[in-house]
């Protein structure tokens, strides 16, 4: 399976209304920001994407409206579930809609069982013609995944050809993997891009994430790519505040979207309660740390 | 609203075939033994019922099922969701295929915050007009909810005239819960019926579990409402070690669906991957314990 | 290293005077318990015996006072610590004040890390001559240990040939490392004592663990090593009850202690705060079900 | 009681030598640096300081060790443990050996209950003279305090008039409990310092914590402090990539360590085992982000 997978990859937050319906018109407001800003595909339905919070009737209709407005990006649907079951359905469907890949998380266990994970994986591969995303986030899927068992992953299943790597520290497990599986697998920084830079100094390919400015992160990329390390870090450290700002643990998402609803992408900012709301103290500490960078998007 | 249940509500175990589909013929033998062991009502969807495991769409289709069969029995149906929004599309779909009940848990929350979950289930109750059953079980939901807010929760919202107690050491809480809402909430027992005596004498109305007889459930229930202790207590003790054998942590449900499936009442006791699969040696003792009891069920 | 443990070996519980002083004084009269019970050893300095509640100087005042009341039977000190170096520093102290042998649990770990965990307990082989329990209790050190894991610690360090084992499903897991280790391992259960019929009948070696009635799990263990499965059986269903009934989440250590005092066994039943107290209906349950089971004891 | 702690109150780290023991003569090099960088006081045996790794008589030489070195300086001393008669005990010896604080988180607690909670820090208050630094850091305890209880404690408690808050979003957290407390708390920051800036403009009184440049932290509250925002911003975001680097989950105190080493402070920058060590990699990013940041100090 040809890895064509580099980049930035820009995770989707789920436009709602005001009263937590989703905005489908809004879709079609990020996936044009997405192209403008020269991402190279999109991903829909993570975290970022509230997906936990949608029915299942809900997810289709944001996958829909995001693969008809790819306009060539590439299109990762994330399809995690709690049972192997559930997670093919949602991917096979995701693959009958078109998508380029499925992202997939571990799914919860009682304890931790490295080998029933791996006979997940190798299920829903058996299942599926389109690449995996393997996405190692521990905090929310409450299972560790060793570099070795990463590595195992990769060598046994042909589609686990991405990672997306959400333990930190991330630059140093990007390290330990590359060590084991050499080129096998492409690994993607998360976590809001804050460690970007040094991810990408240690291989990774690009970024799966959030951040609302997606142009910056496409800048940072492009320059690593074509050897501009100083311009990158240049970049990098100019946008680091607001990087870190917007990913702020437990109202990440919230800022996220007031900052795309600032943008004028999306109608309104609204996350799905119980989610966080804003405080006006924070809200203003974004607009003076906007006005601050001067940013120009 | 007119608290109306009392007694045993079984946890149904959702039925799936050899390949892990819903198996919907196994689900109207369970509401049969539920009916002929003098259950009052049962319990679709909840953890026993493997709930997290199903797609939106099978859940619907049990749930018709379940409905089908009720056969005058009370069907509570589990609606818990990881957002406001999302419980109450499932709840009103509940309601409007004639559950008599929601049962809902928690959301999970990043940090336990226990005014949004107050305004969490006030939301819900605007929108349905059948009662809840508020489910307290922190070791699944992550958040503890102090006897005080349960409190709150039944003064403030007229729909809540039920609890799902699941948080040990169960028979001190209900105390707790019974010296502030005095009878404003009926209070019902879970975790295997392991603590179901104990409960009852502290005041708990019955019992919602899946224990695989629920013919003892109901003859304890019955002998303790009727004031024959002592017949209450024979059975509960002679009943206690396969009550904590199929309680046992980490493989309770594939347990309990094998000994459904012993008694005829589901073709398969497969749970879906990556839920536990029995040892032969965990099976032989399952077969030992059930000879020494003489279970004339 | 031979393998010498076998039997009941009784995990005591630290008594404190009203003012939460150590209460030296009943040590001794546990101790005489536990040796007129034929108990073949005594733990000191586990859960069971609040040890993280307690200072480093009163560890050691209660470890001396125990090894001097041992009166031949042997005694295992709890050295479980954050660090490596702590843990030794705790060990090579147990040994030279006598110890049989140390109890050491999984020290936390931010992530979990085998590799770490091996070295950690080779380190600490190398620094004492006495064997190692190691404590397999992850609902309280946060590690998951596999049996492959337990049995590679068993080839690796001599000192390591006794497992407390306190993983439900212990019955399974004591299955699967003896597939593994065969004799290499002698195997203790824990976690209250309640699941000890069923693993004796997989192998395991005896209990450790601080059931108030010690002579219980004695007459249980006796039996079943002589061959009278019946009457084991028989003796561990009666007072199954009161099994359950101590190790209430939340507040067995408080129960256990009330059951101790009411034995006349130590002074006070205070557990050091903010452990939990008891309230007065658990107290009344307490003096029910004892009355019930007739304890000749 | 009056509040006299503003500024950088610098977590020390607990150096050790090559095999762990703690080395006496580096911590009088850590004292000079914070007197040299105007810390207004030093905070020992926190999370920084591996105090959970230390025995207690470790505890004890090093306090002693830093309260000789202190020329002036405040000296907070972590006395954290897992019961109140422990806490009261080390708090009873910080103040005896001189401390000017204690510095003291939740305790473990099965389930979170703030009435016990609150009597904890009631009953220690009742037997020290000094102040408490109460220390709000979930991730650690596992315990949540809402700004209503940490407002309960201020009003009740007459020594708690500081808090060390370390749960984010810091910023946020603190405006609510300004609004909650008025000037009756100090509050000051944690977590590296990632989040100082926002932290001082919401009206914390400074940061407990231990960047390896502790000058960087004193060079932006002093200009906070006399209103130099413009230049106080200038100097946090020159130096967020470092605090940023520093602050890297699982890695944290490694690196500090390791910077602490590179300039000379302490002998090796050796964690106690199983704490993380570094990778080459990861020591090679630190030279050139320090090289990069042209870091006068």
């Amino acid at each position: 399976m040809a890895k064509t997978f580099t980049g930035v990859h820009w995770m989707l937050a789920t436009p709602f209304t005001e009263n937590e319906e989703v905005d489908v018109h809004s879709i079609s407001n990020l996936m044009e920001k997405a192209y403008s800003s020269h991402c190279e595909g999109v991903v829909v339905l993570g975290v970022t994407g509230e997906s936990a919070r949608l029915t299942d009737q809900e997810r289709q209709i944001i996958t829909k409206e995001v693969i008809k407005n790819a306009n060539g990006m590439s299109v990762t649907v994330g399809t995690t579930a709690a049972s192997t079951k559930a997670t093919i359905i949602y991917s096979q469907e995701a693959e009958k809609l078109g998508a380029s890949a499925v992202m997939i998380s571990a799914p919860p266990m009682g304890k931790p069982n490295l080998g029933a994970l791996l006979n997940h994986y190798e299920k829903i591969a058996e299942c599926i013609d389109i690449p995996i995303v393997v996405q190692d986030y521990p905090q929310t899927s409450g299972v560790h995944m060793p570099p070795q068992f990463i590595s195992q992953l990769a060598e046994k299943i042909p589609q686990v050809i991405y990672l997306k790597l959400e333990d930190p520290p991330t630059p140093t497990k990007i390290t330990a993997i590359k060590n084991l599986t050499g080129d096998k697998l492409s690994i993607f920084g998360g976590l809001g891009g804050v460690f970007l830079l040094d991810e990408l100094n240690r291989g990774s390919s690009g970024a799966m994430t959030g951040f609302a400015y997606p142009e910056v992160l496409v800048d940072i990329y492009t320059n690593v790519a074509s050897g501009n390390v100083q311009e990158a870090e240049n970049i990098f450290f100019k946008y680091l505040p607001m990087l870190l700002f917007e990913f702020q643990e437990g109202i990440g998402i919230s800022i996220r979207k007031y900052a795309l609803h600032n943008r004028g992408l999306i109608s309104s900012y609204r996350v799905r309660h119980p989610g966080p709301e804003l405080s006006q103290e924070t809200k203003n500490e974004f607009h003076e740390l906007l006005a601050k960078l001067e940013v120009p998007y």
